[in-house]
């Protein structure tokens, strides 16, 4: 195969594998599979329980399929946060992988029982609910990780590093978009992990801004190291018929005033995850694209285009090479991704139950504030789409 | 070398080089020379007379340079129009490559003299002026030319077949960009080519938009056949200080309500001549890239990517065949797509001059209704970005 | 996120998940964290066991690390066989990672106990031991599978399934190529994981062509479903000095006299794992590279050129779609694709010891015949070089 | 439209246009109009006479269709040497775009007038007759250029320059490729322009070892600047029935045992014009493609790839600047690269005409002896496909 390299590069050792159980990702779901992917490629956890489904049958049998032991399959998300909490080998952690509308109450069920939380986006339907979260986990010092999963692409730290590093000069303008075609069948055909999400009783105030126009701003926010100040947006529903928007087009001001896009639509035909990010400096800029995800495209002024490949050497920050487990051109994507998101929740939980401390900075994990930044993103889009055009602000 | 393939498919044959002047294109500026390439390129025009600099020395040595009889060089348009109008031997066109606040008098002066006029865009620095010069064409019935010559690319010309075919079913959203970075150096150190571009008093109300917005305008009308009737526009200036935007966001409606977006800068780093359109439809999308002119990207909705390239044959239209001058995979650019402009000039020139008929929808050149809607867009942006984001017609 | 999929259509569900024990994959080496990490991507296996090296202070520190339990701990393969044997939870099945010299021992050990095998590649370093597997394995009725991973991406089984669907023609060429630069590095400072590969007593008579050129004799055959009959090689050492080539260029014959090529490099500056395979029939030729394995360019003659990607529906044969994790545009990559590997080992192992049919074809895996044909390649290119380019037979 | 560039950096400026006159060309050929098109590009030259068929009804069609003088149309070259020869305005040289078996009597007609040569390849369908050139060329001291015109694209005087710069270190093997499509028609479909290439008593010994592999032979020793020192070929005929071979695999030995490898076919099926050099270094590779000629990849050993592109500055080299007509990003492509050679031959030829010296290394056009080479190689790599595959002298 090929040469070496060390994995984990800096990171703690595990000392056991933690324990998760997984709400939601029964039959006919999608993105609860995805976390328990994640979650076992990481090899810092085993998913030992579940409450796959609220429907019983629905969910024994998927618990079945995921070769859960018979009494750690629940129903009941509450029953199974009860139980496991009262078990010497209970779950270390939940994933919810739930319809946006129950995030909250399942949360808040295992915060209260002292478990730790990773919770698929948008947090919550409403910015009330999101801070109150915040709080619960100000309050009772649990992590509380949320899965903008994109953002644990190495190529995706290595550019977060290197505008840390000043390689861009100042930031002047940032374009993020993200274009699917998926939504172009109608949602009664749609099928079950896709139908609700179009569902105002279910995911609140916005389809395509919540389903992946959180990814853009989470992105957008997280790689320039800018929060995002204001936002004017339009709605438009371009596809079959729905009650919420499958398109938007915003324009954003960034701190200090730099200006960006945002581009989303799910009704684009012929894409399939189209998701990019621009950021122009005065020195140079960068593109990074998820569906070619092992590069990261440098344009220095004026400069030959250099396209950085992960790995480890080659100019790559360590805060990239922590996660480069193949070496350079055996490609890792959205699994390895995954993983590598719940590599950094394991390191910060076993920190927290052990009361490690990790050097500062080390894990650059999504957590419950970026999540209510992403509520509150959501609900200024919204706003202005509304107001027909007024900028509204972003900022909680 | 490779196979054969006929050229020009189906237009008349030359029965003569036409003869063209220039104005503008001397030391120090650079369009004025594409207009020549573009000429000699498409094989049906001599380039004989120009007035390429109004410095007389610069005039006479660049007249030298491009070979000129000396007789046929001038310093003064307004002279050169009426002499080469007085010869037997006189120029059948003139180019206008000068500074956009010049183009309406010197097309004035031609135009009176009855000598055809291919322009350089924007059409003018203001509506009035472009619609005094539609009158002007109407009144006199001279061929009026306007060079948006990236719509001159034959897989541009395939673009909009196919959505004239109805591949694309209904158009649902039209995204255009265009980003450079050469803008980056300051104005006074950009050379005498670039400099103008930024002065109010030379261009009007726009820099960027002006310069590249209007491309990006026209292409997104021209492929799709759908007029563009409102923008919201916002303009900043985040290079070099300068008195006139150099990067602009717009959100656009086209006939129908159709949404759309345009985003132009000429301060984004590491970007040469970023120009994309994409259409996306309820069947499928195209999208075209003027670095890379060649492909043209068809994607149907749940089906494989299609690729196609330049050439005869393979689904190629006979409005896109017609400017294949090499067989697929032996490329073209930009010297050849201002040829296939100069060959449509060349056409409508010699069948007003011998009173032929040409088939209707032959010739698909921008004219000076384009030239003037191109203005109107200019207008409409300008105001829009002045009002903080008010919707302004762009219809005239 | 996205839409749905099923995921592995069409498999047997695991009734359990399946054991395994990894004989090497310790501190300093590469490949065997590779074969773990695909099997916990495939969730149809725990890593229970290990015998991560032969030095027992790295084994049982790399076995603390993979999170082993202590007994399970070994430093000497023979006595984890022996043990595991007797264990009422015994391993399944062992993952040989070790250098080629010792897969031979290593599997016959393992196979006396009644152990599943699964080998990386080169099986051995002379065919003699290869042919004394092939014949253990056929008295035993053991799995033997042989990590072919490559083979295992789902775009490869659909590049099989096309080819043999017919949509190629006939074949007429096949080009196979793969560079890779690691190698310029001097041998000594390589890292463990690497000097091994340059030194015969541990490799056998090759190093380039036993470590990536087996890679392009086996997916030549596997995709075309054309057993190579002869190959004429020319062998170089272009890198620092070593005892075997490091790069090579081969002529080479599959069944019927359709010919092609094979390159390959370790010393190939500015390259990292470029594998490609380019199949030509008489009516379109095929495209992939691992290094971009989600996409396969299917180009009929004349005809635009199509991309197929990774997912269900548009066109993908249910030999691919069974690999589909998530959807189309969510990308997989090298970590998918042994994750592919351990699924249909463990489905092919589990129906062994339940006793089950499996449908003609379902499972693609390479078996220890595979890993047979690649040992004869490795001789019959070295015959080859060695006698200054006579063609040689690579059939058993 | 864009910046700002001064063109043809360096060159001498043309004191006027040169006169060239056309053998072969008419209507059913497809070179010649390549020809005079690259002419035109130029702007050195103006195409005034022509033999463009030895049919007289064709000849005297075409020359019409080409906007010829009636005076200037001829069917018979060896007229058309000696008209030309006694005209005041006579063409100052001839372009021959014949087939491959009447370069040589055509070369000696206007040679033995005092006419510059321009051939183009292969230069003669012998050894002997290509000698008898050189000699020829040597007695007269007249210009004789060859048109290997995808050598005049900047960027593969680009990656001459790096080369020569060292910026690869020492060239470790060299791997060149081209792919076409066009013959999988049967020869007698294949159109006038096509059909010829494949009849040994027009072609000679070979058809797409002389059509396309003398490109390949070419570009390999022209960008490294090795010399081509043996080669082993074999041929194939792959495709529709015919006598000479449309497919070859070759190794090669440049200069101090270089390896290399060349691959071509006009029988790959979804292929264009797929060609391609790829040149490893102990420091670096260069990669360029003819179908993306305004790329140069660059790429260090165990750094970040870098793409230069075609423009000023950047890195880019006096010799590649020179032939820059369009800023960075406005597309140059086959034509342009046509009209570079022709700017070099007219350069060449006025300094000539006018006794005038020239930097030396400022021309790098291929002369006569470059194009005796090309007949070296298709001689050698024949003589070795007859021979089963000995190694045979490209040497002269």
């Amino acid at each position: 195969m090929g040469s070496e390299n060390q994995g984990s590069l800096g990171f703690p050792p595990a000392k056991r594998r933690l324990r998760l159980g997984v709400v939601g990702g029964g039959q006919g779901s999608f993105i609860g599979r995805v976390h328990a992917r994640g979650a076992r490629v990481s090899n810092r956890w085993d998913v030992v329980a579940g409450a796959l489904s609220s429907r019983p049958d629905v969910a024994l049998q998927s618990g079945r399929e995921w070769l859960l032991n018979q009494d750690r399959i629940y129903s009941d998300y509450r029953e199974m946060a009860a139980k496991e909490a009262e078990r010497d080998d209970g779950i270390d952690a939940v994933a919810i992988t739930t319809p946006n509308n129950t995030h909250y109450d399942i949360a808040c069920a295992f915060m209260a029982k002292g478990i730790d939380v990773i919770s698929d986006k948008p947090l919550t339907t409403n910015l009330e609910d999101a801070l109150d979260l915040v709080r619960r986990q100000k309050d009772t010092g649990l992590i509380f990780g949320v899965t903008y999963a994109y953002a644990a692409h190495s190529m995706v730290r290595q550019a977060r590093a290197m505008i840390r590093q000043g390689l861009l000069g100042r930031i002047r303008q940032v374009h993020v978009e993200y274009f699917q075609e998926w939504a172009m069948v109608p949602p009664d055909q749609a099928g079950a992990g896709a139908a609700w999400r179009v569902k105002p009783e279910l995911v609140g105030r916005a389809f395509t801004t919540g389903d992946i126009g959180t990814h853009c701003h989470h992105m957008g926010t997280f790689v320039t190291g800018l929060e995002m100040e204001t936002v004017r947006a339009e709605f438009h529903t371009l596809g079959p018929d729905k009650p919420l928007e499958d398109t938007a087009f915003m324009h954003v001001r960034y701190v200090g005033g730099v200006p960006g896009t945002i581009m989303i639509s799910q009704v684009a035909a012929g894409t399939h995850c189209g998701f990019q990010i621009r950021v122009f400096g005065d020195k140079a800029s960068l593109e990074w694209n998820q569906e070619n995800p092992e590069y990261l495209h440098y344009k220095p002024f004026n400069a030959p285009a250099q396209m950085l490949s992960r790995g480890e050497g080659a100019g790559i920050d360590v805060s990239a090479a922590r996660f480069v487990h193949m070496p350079r051109g055996h490609p890792e994507a959205l699994s390895d991704a995954w993983g590598n998101l719940y590599e950094e929740f394991a390191i910060a939980i076993e920190a927290r139950r052990t009361g490690s401390e990790l050097p500062e900075g080390m894990l650059e994990y999504p957590d419950v504030w970026d999540g209510a930044l992403g509520v509150k993103f959501i609900e200024a889009a919204s706003d202005s789409a509304q107001s027909g055009g007024e900028w509204k602000s972003c900022v909680i």
